[in-house]
């Protein structure tokens, strides 16, 4: 977990802006959610591996004596409420709890940070912010192209231009599943080990799936269907799938997926789309298209999502389609840096004002005041120093000009503006430096 | 612990707009620290009964296994990272951290939640957010006023019209102890007594006192020395204090107060001073002026601060002077609330597009993409009812145009625009719905 010192905090605020309005355009309005939530919401939703790196808050008071009186306990015993993981089961049990506060298509926005205590690397850290949109109350694709045009907003923004937007189906992997002759109850180890083919490779992937009980051949059938070059186009690619997934829910998938690429054909999403039979996504949730953003100057995703419409049925009676994205702020911030595409922010006070020894104070401040009531950042210097060091002090923050203020200044209202780079200096009245500092 | 659906989370953002725009007039920059710190960071800075709210952490994996191997245990083998419980201590170790990278003054806001395993009430919640400016470095005065100017022009700015700001000072009231006659080693246990006056009361007060081992005369001459009369003005309330305090820490506090009240004499800040010689502030790390914003409107206070010269000092060898004052988010949102202090804000999309049956949709979505890109937030209805249902969907969420979109639009690329609460059609193109809708 990290410090933001100003700089930095200027740099999210700047990215969360863009993230902000694009959604905002899009017609997806914000959601908060507390940080804390009961131990039952979380568990269950993220796998195993994710039920491990829940934060969990330790028992206060008497309900902690109490779990420790007992003797013998778990974890369990000692905890009640978690630390937030993710954004989109918040969203799922907010749709059940609010059902009838919510209109027919929630289009939420969500920026807040996560928890996971997971080792950290480059670009993953404890405590990050996920920014989600997404779109709850129906199966239809639209819904997944409003997302995914969101998102290529979002990415053409920023001035990312080696992006890509990773699509694959949960329908189409099982299918493939089943044309390499695997038995459907091993689907979450298969997913499991797919997820890996980036990090193991082919050999990697092969041997793991044969010590979970997949045959060799049957393996190697299903990494020659997600194996796909980079080059190949996205209708070279559904060539490639469909001799093998004519029928049921592979097939299925894959006319999803020709409906999606075809809805997104005239707007920004279309050019990002890519095809992509081996992308896995590790959480268990998803049940129809996935994504994942990925850029060749990154390593890793960006962000992702996909449709899961079994979610808020965990949460209430009623089994509510959802469709979303998640874009991380860390790797987007990361890249940002690594590509120098920040814009100047200006994030100083414009104007430092410096009180010569015996001005009367109180009229500095008066004059402080006027200019901040006109939209001028001001700071005031609060120390009797010397007026070079004063000015040093304006030089090190990089604020562009001082008010120099003396008791002959207050007394005739006009006051000594000096522009630290080129040195010019004028003598004002209020309005005057109103004027030159707006 | 709360959800914030999409209209209280505009009501939050609006608010926190406003603090944030007036303290970047105020040349403050933005700092973040994380939600966890290090327990030994947390504890022994908000007295007792602030160590006992303070969240925290349960061990994970190895260290949780080997904390219960051990068979005894306190809560302190469980864990060593709790949430953050104010914004105070944070800055106070970021400043002891980076000190060498930090300007001689630190002026930072930062807004950010805390949390406190608290009884919740009207106003109080275990997640709340708080709104802080700080000056580190410096011990003039000049700091004070403005960070009180930047305060005041935060109440002004959101139209609170019965708010003052009280102010006392920890100097004046270790002078009034001891011109009490109450010994220099009971002052906590006097302040913590004072500090519920407004609870129980000048009886309840006196008896607390009397169970300290504060006898009856004293405490008597204490609550005469701070009884003052709401009518009394500042200089009333110097005059009738001044007989009992012409020397030392309470003489010299005296003069600290009337050098503040001089320098906020000619700006907003002044008018909104009211010297309250029983104001205590409950937290420990106060050593001079300290102030609370009360309404005459609400019960409790709305955000309040004070001089800290020596916590900065807790985290480094450094001890270095600092003064701040944090606004309460949620009792603002709560008054704000109750006095309809809201302006009317634009929460939703502008445009619904609504495509009739048969509609070629990648020129739906394309159709939007083009007004977004304009800066109109558009939503797209996703599937493919009725027109009249489409058109409810709109009029439910106050979405105040539709856009009706068949074949033939998409094909003569001229579009139906419909103004829902006059009922108004006509046929545009893109141009035209742009300049209409901008």
């Amino acid at each position: 977990m990290r410090d933001f010192l100003p700089e930095a905090v200027n740099k999210r605020k700047y990215v969360i802006e863009v993230i902000e309005r694009v959604y905002k355009l899009h017609g997806f309005v914000p959601l908060e959610t507390p940080s804390m939530e009961n131990l039952s919401v979380l568990l269950g939703k993220y796998g195993e591996e994710g039920d491990q790196l829940i934060y969990r808050l330790l028992h206060r008071g008497e309900k902690l004596t109490r779990a420790l009186d007992e003797g013998t306990f778990t974890e369990d015993d000692l905890a009640e409420l978690g630390m937030r993981y993710d954004l989109t089961v918040p969203l799922a049990r907010v749709v059940a709890q609010y059902r009838n506060d919510l209109p027919r298509y929630f289009k939420r926005y969500q920026i807040q940070p996560v928890w996971r205590a997971d080792r950290p690397a480059k670009g993953r850290f404890r405590e990050f912010f996920q920014c989600d949109a997404d779109i709850t109350g129906t199966e239809s694709l639209m819904a997944e192209a409003d997302v995914l045009n969101a998102v290529t907003s979002i990415l053409n923004k920023l001035g990312f231009n080696n992006c890509q937007i990773d699509l694959n189906h949960r329908g189409l992997l099982r299918g493939m599943i089943l044309a390499a002759g695997i038995e459907p109850k091993l689907e979450g180890t298969t997913l499991t080990a797919l997820d890996k083919l980036d990090k193991i490779g082919e050999e990697g992937v092969l041997d793991e799936m044969q010590e979970k009980e997949i045959s060799k051949e049957s393996a190697q059938k299903l990494l020659s269907l997600v194996a796909v070059t980079g080059e190949a186009s996205n209708d070279e690619i559904f060539a490639h799938l469909r001799s093998d997934l004519r029928e049921g829910v592979g097939a299925a998938a894959l006319a999803d997926l020709k409906t999606l690429l075809h809805l997104c054909s005239e707007s920004p999403a279309g050019g990002m789309l890519k095809l992509t039979p081996r992308l896995a996504r590790g959480l268990s949730y998803y049940t129809g298209p996935i994504f994942e953003i990925t850029s060749t100057d990154f390593k890793g995703s960006l962000g992702g999502g996909g449709r899961y419409d079994n979610l808020i049925g965990m949460f209430g009676k009623q089994q509510i389609p959802a469709v979303g994205f998640s874009i991380g702020l860390e790797r987007i911030l990361l890249l940002m840096d690594d590509l120098g595409l920040y814009p100047d922010v200006e994030t100083r006070a414009k104007v430092l004002v410096c009180a010569l020894k015996d001005t009367p104070l109180e009229g500095v401040i008066s004059l402080a005041g006027q200019l901040r009531e006109r939209g001028i950042a001001v700071e005031i210097y609060p120390d009797q120093h010397k007026l070079g060091r004063q000015i040093g002090y304006a030089d090190e923050l990089k604020i562009p000009f001082v008010i120099i203020v003396g008791e002959e200044e207050i007394r005739n209202q006009r006051y000594g503006l000096k522009e630290l780079v080129s040195g010019e200096q004028e003598a004002l009245d209020v309005d005057g430096l109103i004027e030159k500092l707006s």
